[in-house]
């Protein structure tokens, strides 16, 4: 049960993952989930998320299918590696019809990271084979965001008027790029709101029974966000979670709404025989 | 680092996910991950998961890009409830071009189901609301799915030559679907394969000193699936994990390449300095 404030426009994201591992079910998707709590933090939306095998027509049939949705950012996760299965680069490139051309300053990157893992005895020797270079093979225009905690660089590229960041796919690397090199940029891009989330823990009243009242103040109020979440029923006793978020602007006029929205939900559960749960 | 037995025929399936509860990251999808074990235990295969959130427009291009693709099955989840905002069913409709009508199995199934919640004190009335009639408004040519936990029931329909289940969100009710009624259609439509995975885990060798051997190995073998996950790097020792899967219309003979190809990679391993941890 929802509704959205339609006068906030919003930086608008989509999210692709690229990696069998996560289609056979091998592996859960936790990157997506984190990139998400942070973009919604920063008040952004994202409006898809979207997983492909490593396959040069998936990723880059994905990557197109987004530029279609004419989105604001496209964040890609995975393969950005030096095996032969890391195609993401090559998928991006594929899309924007542009060529894979040697970065300079992610060569030098690489060359400096792999003189310290040689130095420190996990590779043999510091040589950038043609397997450690194709991780410095970018399509042309794009600029790598410096990766701290592994090898791969980083890539973020500008394509008309959506931005491409593709990160690894290992989290740790993931998390690292993000935060010290993506999150600036992304800040600088994101249109300012304010969101106040409440969430209401209701027992004793089935989802389907206090559907039509949300309903009527999802229309009496446009511009409000609510959401009802049916739990588990246990031992007879119906559990529903009621989310409110409202968003604006100003920072005081969204604490007030959720406020009297809160309220009036609460009231409306009490009337109905229900419980409200401090949780 | 793949390739993969071409001349295997797999059921294809995409996964579709319908919720802004994952979008903006509450919540781990833990739905699609659970999905996708269980298909590629069956023998299918995941080509793509997508998660939109509860908007028709974004649900209906969800389902036709996905018939685009010609897949076997489409599986969603999420959006079959009483709100407002449960919109798969309607996305689906929009999707085939066909009308949502009551379907008679479904609404008896309702009727049950309150009737059962009533005398249990759960819900006030056994009536079907409006709200409660909606899960029974099913796309034309539809058929239900029983739900032996929850209330809304699933919903099975062909379209062309993909068939199209939708599940609830809330995970048990999805799972005693999936098992008791959705399963043994699926498994119907399965072409049979052997399938044998194999997990070498490595220590002392980057992954991209090996990856040149191993893509050596995918092209003197080819229709063997090879993949290499690195691990993160502990006290300046690398780990990776090398995968190796094979798959054969017999079960002998999947065993036996598996068993070949697992050896030739330790040897490699070995040659190479490496060593190998027994998990």
């Amino acid at each position: 049960m929802w509704a959205r404030y339609s006068e906030f426009k919003q930086t608008v994201f989509e999210l692709i993952t690229v990696g069998y591992e996560i289609l056979d079910g091998r592996i859960l998707n936790t990157n997506s989930k984190w990139l998400a709590e942070k973009i919604t933090a920063m008040g952004g939306k994202i409006i898809r998320m979207v997983t492909v095998g490593d396959s040069l027509k998936d990723i880059s049939s994905s990557i197109r299918e987004a530029l279609r949705r004419r989105v604001d950012w496209i964040i890609t996760s995975g393969g950005l590696g030096p095996t032969y299965d890391d195609l993401t680069l090559q998928g991006v490139a594929k899309a924007l019809n542009r060529r894979l051309v040697l970065n300079r300053v992610a060569y030098e990157m690489l060359k400096e990271r792999y003189k310290i893992l040689a130095e420190q005895g996990v590779v043999d020797s510091p040589e950038l084979t043609p397997a450690r270079i194709k991780m410095a093979m970018f399509p042309k225009g794009a600029k790598p965001l410096r990766n701290r905690v592994g090898s791969a660089p980083g890539v973020i590229i500008k394509h008309g008027k959506t931005w491409i960041a593709c990160l690894p796919g290992v989290p740790a690397e993931l998390y690292s790029i993000f935060e010290e090199e993506l999150q600036p940029l992304i800040l600088k891009t994101i249109k300012k709101i304010y969101r106040v989330d409440r969430t209401i823990h209701v027992r004793k009243i089935a989802e389907s029974s206090i559907a039509p009242k949300i309903e009527y103040l999802i229309r009496k109020y446009p511009g409000l966000y609510l959401k009802t979440h049916p739990k588990t029923i246990e031992a007879g006793v119906s559990r529903i979670e009621i989310q409110v978020s409202v968003m604006s602007n100003k920072e005081d006029e969204a604490v007030e709404k959720a406020d009297e929205i809160e309220n009036m939900i609460k009231n409306i559960v009490i009337e109905m025989g229900g419980e409200i749960e401090t949780v």
